[in-house]
């Protein structure tokens, strides 16, 4: 593992001076890589996936993990549309002049080494590489052994990519075993090496990465997101984001887990809102309050408000007004995606003020909390830590900065 | 200290929505305290003066806790300055449109609670807290313990300002024990209340807070700064900028500790250079090139090149050339700050982007890193790691980010 480390970091400083189209080449030519070796990407998959369906793993796993034509073209494409981006590095994020001369530039330069540790989905090994790629950073794949073999093949894409491209094959390495100790190993004894991990999977494995991790991380425990419909919503849109934000799709972090309504407003808009909520198949689990306006909800507990489902199942909850919105937000929610419904724009104005979260959307779907819906091409994943980055992380968020001071030979008195 | 927390947080809720002027009045009533009770101050610093008398503490060590009126009077004006400063939270730091009409701006927001553990130089007090209210952060502070009770009669002097103003006493806490399980406590079992600590301090305080903190840590371990004389160097300016960068003050982390000279110009910009510095004070230790440059020079050891010696000590080596300059400091330096003397701005372009350092400064003294002379106001310390701040961090620096994001009904598709 330190051998990796090493590796990982002198391919991080080959990196960091690259050029631009040097980078992006090897994004293209692994895309093109993923296309003709299709077949033997989906070979390999078809080696997890026989041992997935012996372990008997849930038909949304499995899922997860099934590659095909359309998702190897996926990651193709992914990693050629992360090439089109604009280069994060050298941006000069500031520069002003002192009066005695000196001209001071903040200029942003890659993080180094990141650590990616990932569950069963194949492609991370394919986005997360194009993005790290993309910004400068050498990376270290540890992907979950249920997907061993596909991120093998998806891995020998890319690093030929980055062969024909003439930059350093160590730039992607991928964890050669799918032993649990190199896990540790890499969260507790690699700081000299890691700059950063990145963990993507659910809630055991963020928590263990955050309990062992003596490098920085960057990510979020869990989703636990609210749409709050205020008094002044317009019933229409209120049932309308309802749906979408709870129901297109419920396995990812910004679905919907819990609907806050105001009871100047809950006899007109919950109704509706609840109907096609319930329409579109999912289950109602409310307070009291909520009950008595639509009787097929089930009685919430207390448990209910900091539960992400994950499913088709909502929360539903009656505040007395915007400030009870946001103190329940503040004690129940995970600081990651929030929606208002209204068309009081002083109202949205508080939210926005008062709520800490990393995503606040006024009037939008918070299924929009996303890299790509944000414009990012693509992300690493969404944090809700305070350091370093907030929201979606995409390439611009993979880098650090230098300051670049041009002086005429100023001595400090 | 778990309640110490918990009101921190509570604080730093109020700080996130206060006004600019309500923390700016806070430093001013600050300021005008620390000024008023300017006996008191230093009648609580001479007790623990006392005591380090007693103890046996360096010259140095004394200086350092020393308190009279100018720089209590040095306090409350760093205090007046940092409430000049523009404000940090709610700059909008980036704003776009999506296809979809969505519009995204992404707004300064406070870290939250910062921990602060210094050594014994009380003035910490006063600024780190300056710059945690100034950018709405609640902050815990553990000074040392030979500074407690000037810390003590300081912090009186924060929280009488913050009252004064109507924001919460609990903005400004001190941890009020000198027991070293506390500093403990603090870095491994509250981050559920603290979201960043900031080590100020000697290399050991330094690494201890490195290795137990649990919470993300923004410093520095060392400042082994270089000053690379370029072939190209102009010799008088060499000798100017080597003798401030060195001896200006040695015992700051800006301090340059190792100065590299190309081969092409050494016979003609060593002597020079060497004798002022050895005219300034310094004692030099050089390899082979050096001592048969400059006979005085004593020989320097492997060791000598990862030394931060924080006195009136250099190192000084030649090498073949620029890339021998950057393998140099890439190896033996900390990433802190780097200088290049010369005039060809295509070396200095080189080395900007080859070496790695929070800090690279061309024809300037590396006594210029520092938050105030980069027109930052006043800083908390200098970061060399790659996450969040890197170099000096000032109030700007102590701010996240959230996303806010105005829809008209957008649903996700």
């Amino acid at each position: 593992m330190d051998e990796l480390g090493r590796r990982a970091r002198g391919a991080a400083r080959q990196l960091a001076m690259s050029e631009e189209d040097r980078r992006n080449a090897a994004l293209h030519a692994a895309a093109a890589e993923l296309r003709s070796r299709r077949e033997e990407i989906i070979g390999a998959n078809e080696i997890d996936m026989r041992a997935a369906r012996e372990r008997g793993l849930s038909a949304a796993m499995l899922d997860r993990l099934m590659l095909d034509e359309s998702r190897v073209e996926g990651m193709a494409s992914g990693l050629e549309a992360i090439a089109g981006l604009p280069d994060p590095l050298g941006r000069v994020m500031a520069e002003w002049e002192r009066p005695n001369g000196l001209q001071i530039q903040r200029v942003a330069v890659p993080l180094g080494v990141i650590g990616i540790i990932y569950e069963s989905r194949p492609n991370v090994t394919a986005d997360a590489a194009g993005l790290c790629v993309k910004s400068g950073n050498a990376v270290i794949l540890r992907g979950g052994s249920e997907s061993f073999h596909s991120s093998r093949a998806i891995h020998a894409c890319l690093v030929s990519g980055l062969e024909k491209a003439g930059l350093p094959a160590d730039s992607v390495q991928m964890v050669p075993t799918t032993d649990r100790a190199a896990v540790g190993y890499l969260l507790s004894s690699m700081s000299q090496w890691v700059d950063v991990v990145v963990p993507r999977g659910g809630k055991n494995l963020i928590r263990r990465v955050q309990e062992e991790a003596r490098v920085p991380v960057i990510g979020h425990l869990e989703g636990i997101c609210h749409v709050y419909l205020h008094a002044a919503a317009d019933a229409d849109m209120a049932a309308r984001i309802a749906v979408n934000a709870k129901m297109r799709r419920t396995g990812i972090c910004g679905a919907a887990e819990t609907l806050l309504v105001d009871r100047a407003g809950a006899a007109r808009l919950l109704p509706g809102v609840l109907t096609a909520l319930s329409e579109a198949g999912c289950e109602i689990r409310g307070d009291g309050d909520v009950v008595a306006i639509f009787p097929e909800a089930r009685e919430a507990t207390q448990e209910d408000w900091s539960t992400e489902y994950l499913d088709a199942i909502i929360s539903v909850r009656v505040v007395d007004d915007i400030d009870a919105a946001i103190r329940h937000i503040g004690d129940y929610g995970s600081g990651h995606t929030e929606c208002i419904v209204t068309d009081d724009d002083d109202a949205a104005a508080k939210f926005f003020r008062n709520v800490d979260s990393a995503i606040l959307l006024q009037n939008a779907s918070t299924q929009f909390a996303d890299g790509g819906e944000f414009g990012m091409g693509a992300e690493i994943g969404i944090a809700t830590g305070r350091i370093h980055a907030r929201g979606p992380v995409g390439a611009e968020q993979l880098t650090s900065y230098k300051y670049v001071v041009h002086g005429s030979g100023q001595t400090r008195p």
